[in-house]
Formats: C-alpha cells, structure tokens, sequence
C-alpha cells in the first residue's frame, strides 16, 4: 500500500503528502492545518522567520488542529561581502526602486547563526514533532539536542552524495529535490547547475543507497506523481507549487495567477532575487538581471537587497518584479482547498490502483 | 495491465518498451533485433548513416529478427554557415587535431535534405514497420507518402506545444523526451534552454492535451522507471542510455565505461560536439570548449568538424575527446544483455504490481 509505510508509521499522518515549507509568507497556519487536517504534512516556512514570530504561527497552528505538522528552517550561510557587486547591483536596482518608490538597502553585517540558535530555541520549547533543514545540515551537537527531545528531523539534498550526508548526519528522513522543483535549490555540496537531476533519475539513485525514507519533490502535483514517486522508491512525496496555488495559500494572488497562467516552461532557473539559484516564472526583473547573475552579492545579500522591491510590486501589482516561485508542472496548478487537493490525489491512486 | 494497450497493438510488441534509435554506431543489428526478439522495438539510430548503408543495416536485422523494429531519421536543417565561427573552431580544435594526428575538415555545402529524401526512400523499399523523428517534423507530403505505405511514425517533442504540433501533422504517436535523457535533444520549437523539463513534469502535462500514445523518455533505466512512467500516463518508454552499455551496443568500451562508471551528475549539457545541446559525461572537450559554446558553428556543421577527432579519440584510447552521451540515471546502469535488461524490468514490474 502506497500509503502504508515507515514514513507514515514515524510521522504519524495517514497519506505520505508532505506541503512543503515554503518561505515567504505562503505557509499559512490556516494552510498547515488544513493539510494536517486532511492527512498529510503541513508545514511552516520558517527559514526567514524571527523567532518570536515562529512562535506565534506554532500557536496558531495548534488552535486549528491536533495532528502532526513540521517546520522548516535555513541552515545559517556566510556569505562573502563583496562590496563592488553590492554597490553594481544597487545601480541595476535604482531605476526599479525609484519606479516602485522604495528606499535603497543598507547591508547590515548579517547574524544568520543567531537567528538559527533562536529559531532551533523555539522549536525546543513549542510542541512541533517534525523539524525540517534545507541549505545544508546542521551541527552534530544541534542534531543530538532535537533527537534528544524526540523530534523527527527531515534534511534535504539535490544529489546521492547529498542524501548519503544527510543519513550519516542522523537525520531520520530525506526529501530529494527533483530539478523540476520550484523555489530554491537545496544543493549544499558542490555545484549547482550539475546537481540539477530529474526526479525520475534521481529517486532510484538515491533510494539504492539509503536506508532512511526517501521523500520525492520536483514536478509532483496530482495522483500520478504520488504513485509514480512511490514506485521510484520513494515513501512519501513533498509537493510546493501545487498548495502555493491552494485557497488556503498566503502567496500573493498574482504569484498565484502566474502559476495557473504558466505553461511547463514558464518557469526557469534564476539567483536574481536571491543569489541562490531558484526556479520561479520568468518575467522582467529575471530577464533583466540574467546578464548580471554572475556579479550578484552572495546569497542571503541578494535577497535582503531585493525584498523591499519584492514587497512593494505586490502592492502596486507589478508581477514583473516578483519572485513568482514555481516547479515545472504548472499545468497540473489549480486553486483549490488544500484539504480538495489531498482528497483528490487519494482517490486518483485509487483509481489507477484498481488497474493492476 | 502495463503492457497491454493502443501502443503495444500499434506496433504489435509484446512489451511497451522502445530502444532509442541512437545514431553513431551504437545500434548494431544484433542490438535491434535482440531488443525485437525480447518482446520491445528496436530502432536503428539512422540520423548520420548514408542510404545505402541504412539499407544493409535493415537487411542485416530481417536475418536476426521476424518482429517488428524502426529506424530513427534526422529532419533534415539548414546552418547558416558562419565562416568566423568556423575559423574560429578550427582554431581551438588544431592543437587537439595535432595531438591525435588527425586532419583539418573542410566544410562543403551540405545537403541535409538530399540525404534526408534518399533515407526515405529506402525505408519505403524496405520492409520497416515504424519509423521515428528527431529534430522536427517533415513534410505534409512526405509524411501522406510513408502513411499511405502502412508505416507507423513516431515524432519527438520536449514541450506540450511540440507533441501537439505532432499530433497535428499526423504522427502516430509522440516520444516525450524529458530533461534527463542523453544524447541530443529533440527540441525544435522554440528554446534549448526553457524546454529542459523533467519527465515527472512533462508526461502528465502532455498526456493531459494529446490523444495520441505518449512515449516516455528521459531517465527511464529499469522496472520502477517504465511503470513509474505508465503512472504518468505514458503508454510506453523509449530507453536510450540503457541500451548504450548492453552486450550487443556497438558503443565504443570507452563510451560504456564512462557511464558505468558515472555517478549522476557527471552528464552534463554540452554543444560543443555537434552545435546543438546534448547531455554527455563530463570531459576535457566539454570543459575546454565550455567557454567558447556561443560562438560554435551551428549544427550539423560542428558535428562534422568534431567527427574525425572523436572516431581518432576512440581509437587512441582517448575519452577526454569523446562524445559519452549519458541521460542523468547513470547509477542504474549496466553491462547485460538486452534481452537481461527486458526480461529484468518485467519481472521487476511484476514484484511491484504485486504490492497493490
């Protein structure tokens, strides 16, 4: 049974359906539960959350429902100060700040490990059973210290070699993210562009070479995903782009539009909002920035540098400067419940299960 | 049932399993016809190949085989000759020229289309039941001719849009090649860059719009990638790099070795072999001609200044300067027979289905 299986046995969740933790406003509390609600994983998008705010959201949460759900977080990066592409880009960003009226940025130097320590100290101190990281592992002390208060810790990672880290480290679960995946590579070991693998090579590959449940993300949005994942290898799936277009969903409604409106290759790889390289529906600010990708400040920087811009396009409906995260499957996008999402992925495996 | 639908009538094969119709050599008759006899399609890989030679090849397969097999054709392209970039190359490739002993090319006005008319020809003498497309789609004319003649046709598409336009023109079935596969890609309608779309993505999404059987291509190595595809809503698989390392691959060992020996990330985009992107393992050509790739002759014209040195590179034992083309599920490859290959993803499917 697909739905059957160590990963459900240690989540506790009734259908292996992992929402994915996206940052920035999408991860709702009222998206979390509904997915909990209805079987699956729901989870918060905490890597850019202060602590306290972390907080608050887990709170929610539990007021909405009783069942499992997970938080995500960013491993700490330490980016390099580059100051000649802070000062290039701040002039590519001038024309486009004094269009939308938003102030220039001042780089603070950023303390990316104090927020970590304090997001890790909420985490601790709240009731959240699952505990995911993206951009690397953390500490062997930090690990012992979760596994210690029985959470369940769910890494991520773009290659084999990734997932074999991610096992050795004592994470007790792996999502391998499919180069269909929306929003940010979780690549932490090596090159970005060569850990770029479809899902359909990646799965197997990983899966022969790892012990721990084996989660599959990138271009999964309906039943047939699911299953497909399933038969891969892999015990569970985790889905962003399908609930980034959910009812439920806090992404903005022309983040949402882009999705539903965008053809399979709509969506291309980007570090333009970020420094990161990230996938996301190609639009102005993507195609005018591609020229300059190589001269971007360092992930988080990039992404401080942008934000207001970001922010304010929403307001003033400017999709063009927005970061409108997307995997490859957009067809597949529809705005439902998130709770209708589930139901309907279950009772297409349903179906296609009675072929066999 | 996997294996039981208008694909495996169509083409009247017992298993919906087509053995890419890779060009170079790498299909020998004895690949096709053990490919045929064990229940899939062989296809020979006749982009490259001269009329005659096709026609030897055809004959040399009806002696190993009664079933039914295909050939693979290039749609023929016109380069615009860009005498800069050509002198350009020969530039960059004189020192490696002169480390094999190999002599400069002189580039003739090429007649794609005559070839691509004489191939044709012989595949309407021959007997050969199915006949595949790569690089687009030809003529009305000539594909009522090959209609009227009883053949089956098998087109290539990378996006929605390209299945559609086959499925327009008339092709009796479409191979959906997803960003994973090896070699060449099929692409004809628009970008390289944006139809890079993971198969997990790209078959529901195509399935979804044609009515025509959709053959799933890109990663696809063994029992849980074919079913995983038919899930997707595949009626098939077309398995290119699965073949390559088989007993029967006319490969050269230098070229099996590199994918035995790869791990998932070393095959990567390249147009410096032939002027069109294709995926390969990485080598010292790909890496030293990364930088160069904008301003290369354009297909089939860099094809031809490379061909000497990768034929000499092979036979120096050299595999720096070799075309390895790899999809992305390198670790599931193997060094078996095809029939080993066929009867081990059936009698995988059939553990599988077991479980539902």
């Amino acid at each position: 049974m697909w739905n059957s299986n160590q990963l459900t046995d240690q989540l506790k969740i009734k259908y292996p359906i992992i929402q994915a933790g996206m940052a920035g406003g999408i991860t709702t509390p009222e998206l979390v539960a509904a997915v909990s609600n209805a079987g699956g994983l729901g989870n918060v998008g905490a890597g850019y959350m202060r602590a306290e705010d972390m907080r608050h959201t887990i709170r929610a949460i539990h007021k909405l429902t009783t069942q499992p759900f997970g938080v995500n977080v960013f491993n700490p990066e330490y980016p390099e100060t580059k100051q000649d592409y802070i000062d290039q880009t701040n002039d590519l960003l001038s024309p486009i700040r004094k269009e939308l009226g938003v102030a220039p940025v001042s780089i603070s130097e950023d303390t990316p490990s104090t927020l970590f320590a304090e997001q890790i100290d909420v985490l601790l101190e709240e009731n959240v059973p699952v505990i995911s990281f993206t951009f690397g592992i953390p500490s062997k002390e930090m690990i012992q210290k979760l596994k210690a208060a029985n959470k369940i810790l769910i890494g991520t990672a773009t290659t084999v070699e990734e997932a074999i880290m991610n096992e050795a480290s004592g994470m007790d679960m792996v999502v391998v993210q499919g180069s269909e995946a929306g929003g940010h590579r979780g690549t932490f070991n090596g090159s970005f562009e060569k850990a770029m693998i479809g899902t359909v090579a990646l799965v197997p590959q990983v899966v022969d070479r790892v012990n721990i449940p084996v989660i599959a993300a990138g271009g999964i949005m309906d039943g047939r995903g699911v299953l497909a994942s399933v038969i891969l290898g892999a015990q569970g799936v985790q889905m962003g782009t399908a609930f980034v277009t959910s009812v439920e969903s806090g992404a903005k409604k022309q983040h949402k539009e882009a999705i539903l409106n965008s053809a399979e290759d709509g969506p291309v790889m980007t570090s333009a909002f970020s420094g990161k390289p990230a996938r996301g529906v190609e639009n102005k600010f993507i195609t005018s920035m591609k020229q300059h990708e190589q001269q971007l400040p360092d992930y988080p920087i990039q992404n401080t540098m942008t934000n207001a811009i970001r922010k304010e396009a929403a307001k003033q409906n400017k999709p063009e400067y927005m970061s409108l995260w997307s995997g490859q499957n957009t067809r597949l996008s529809q705005n439902k419940s998130a709770d209708q999402i589930i139901s309907d992925i279950v009772s297409q495996i349903r179906n296609i299960s009675q072929g066999f």
